[in-house]
C-alpha cells in the first residue's frame, strides 16, 4: 500500500464525513452508505465488493497490507491519532470503511412460499438487533423483515452482526397489516411470539418452511396490531422462574426451531 | 416512608461505599454484598430477604413508597442529584440497594444425578453472562457453574439478569479437571460445546436430565483442557453463512435443548 499524504486533522472533510455517517442516521441514508470498523468486517466488505471508501491508519496500513488489498479500493491514510478519533472501540485496529448500504426496501417478489422469515416489529436495542442478525445468518433464515426498529446500520448493530450484515437479506418492511397480506399471498404462515396464556407452546407446533415468526419490542412485547394480523400465537415454554426471555434470545430459539423443521402446517 | 435526614454529599461514607461496591470487585467480595439498581430488581431483593441496605432518592421515596416497604429495611434517603451520581443508567429511578451476595462456593453435594447444569469457562462479557443467567432461570436449569469467568455480581451482569441473580443457583466452580470428576461421580455427562469438525450435532444427541453443557470464551471458544475432560463434543449445526453464534445465544439454545429433553444417555 503506497504511503500517500497522511490525513492528520479532525476537520478534514473526509474525517468529518466518516464521523457524521457514524452518528447521524438521516445523513447515512441520504448518502446511502454506513460505517464499518475493524479488520475482519472491512475485509469482508472488500470481499463482497461493498466498500465505497477505505480509511487506514499508518500503523494498520503497514500491518494489514495483504488483507486490505482488493485491487480497486485505494485507502485513505490517516494518522494513528485520528484512528482513535474515528473508533468506537477501546483498542482500535485502525481500519475503517464506508460501505454501500445493504438494507433493502421491501419487495414482496422476494418472498418464497417455502422460505423461513423473521419479522422484527419495534425492536429497539442495537445489541439485540446485531445478535439476531448474526444468528439468522448462522441458521440460514431467508430474510429478516424490520418494521419500526432501531437503525440496522448503526455502528453498534453492524459490529454485533460479525459480518452477517453483508450476507443476510434484511428488508425495511411495511406496517404489520400490509406485510401480513404479502406473506399470506405466498402462503407463508405468521406466528406471533407472545407471553399470552392462550398462546400455543412452540413445542406443540411444527415451525419450518413457509413460516414467519414475529418478534416485538424488548419492554412491551409484540403490539396488538401485529399480534392480530398473525394466524397463530406462540409461546416459548419457561418452566423456571423468569417471566420472559431477552428478545434476541427468544428470536434465536425460534429461528433454531424454524431451521430444524421441514414443511410447516402439514 | 418517613423523610429522615437527606444525604446530599458525594463524600458521605455511605455513598462512597455504594460506589466502591459497584466498581471494585475485590471490595465487593470482602464486604459480601453487591449493588443493585432499579425498582424491579430492588423490590425482588426485598422480597427474597437479600437486601442489606436500601438507598432511595426523595423523589423515589414518595413515588414508590408501597413497593419499597418490607417492614425491616429502613431506607437511606438521598438527594435526587446523588441518585444520578450513584446510577449506572441514563434515566435512574432513584432506587438502589446493597444486597447479600448470591454466588455460592461450589459444593459437589448440591449436584443431583438427574440435574441439568451449565458450565461456563472463561466467559468474559458481562452482557452475555447476564443474558445466560436470565435464560437459565427461565428454562429451570438446576445450577450454573462458573469457572474463571467475569464477575457475576458486577452491576452490568446483575442488571442483565433481570432478577435471575436472586433465584438461580450460581456457583464458583473449581478448574475443569476437578469439576469434571465431581460431575462424573454423580453420573452427570459433560458435553463440550465446540466448533470442531468431529463434534456431534446437538440434533443427534439427547440432552436432558443428568447433563452438563460446557460453554467457553467468546473469542477463543472452550479451551483444550476443558474440552478434554468432557465425555462428548457437540456442535450446533449452522447451515447458513456465519461461522459461529454469540456465546450467550449458543448457551441459550443448548439450555433449551436440555430443558426439552428427558433422561440423557439412555
Amino acid at each position: 500500500m503506497a504511503q500517500d499524504t497522511v490525513i492528520t486533522s479532525k476537520d478534514n472533510p473526509l474525517i468529518r464525513r466518516y464521523r457524521r455517517i457514524c452518528e447521524d442516521k438521516r445523513y447515512r441514508n441520504t448518502e446511502h452508505v454506513f460505517a464499518v470498523e475493524g479488520l475482519r468486517l472491512v475485509a469482508e466488505a472488500l470481499q463482497e465488493g461493498r466498500c465505497a471508501s477505505l480509511y487506514v491508519t499508518e500503523f494498520a496500513a503497514a500491518k494489514y497490507a495483504g488483507e486490505l488489498r482488493d485491487g480497486i479500493t485505494k485507502p485513505v491514510i490517516i494518522s494513528d491519532a485520528l484512528g482513535k478519533h474515528l473508533s468506537e472501540t477501546e483498542h482500535p485496529q485502525g481500519v475503517f470503511a464506508l460501505c454501500y448500504q445493504t438494507v433493502m426496501s421491501f419487495d414482496s417478489k422476494t418472498l418464497r412460499p417455502d422460505g423461513r422469515y423473521l419479522v422484527l416489529h419495534e425492536l429497539q436495542d442495537p445489541g439485540n438487533m446485531g445478535m439476531i442478525l448474526r444468528t439468522a445468518d448462522a441458521f440460514g433464515i431467508d430474510a429478516v423483515l424490520c418494521c419500526k426498529c432501531c437503525d440496522v446500520l448503526s455502528p453498534k448493530v453492524v459490529r454485533a452482526t460479525m459480518g452477517a450484515i453483508f450476507r443476510l437479506p434484511v428488508y425495511q418492511a411495511p406496517p404489520p397489516q400490509a406485510l401480513s397480506l404479502f406473506l399470506q399471498e405466498k402462503g407463508i404462515r405468521s406466528y406471533a411470539a407472545v407471553l399470552h396464556q392462550d398462546a400455543k407452546p412452540v413445542t406443540a407446533l411444527q415451525l419450518g418452511k413457509g413460516c414467519a415468526v414475529w418478534i416485538g419490542n424488548e419492554g412491551n412485547g409484540l403490539s396488538g396490531d401485529a399480534v392480530n394480523v398473525c394466524e397463530e400465537k406462540l409461546i416459548i415454554p419457561m418452566p423456571g422462574h423468569a417471566e420472559s426471555l431477552n428478545a434476541a434470545m427468544a428470536a434465536g430459539i425460534l429461528m433454531w426451531e424454524m431451521m430444524k423443521g421441514g414443511e410447516a402446517n402439514v
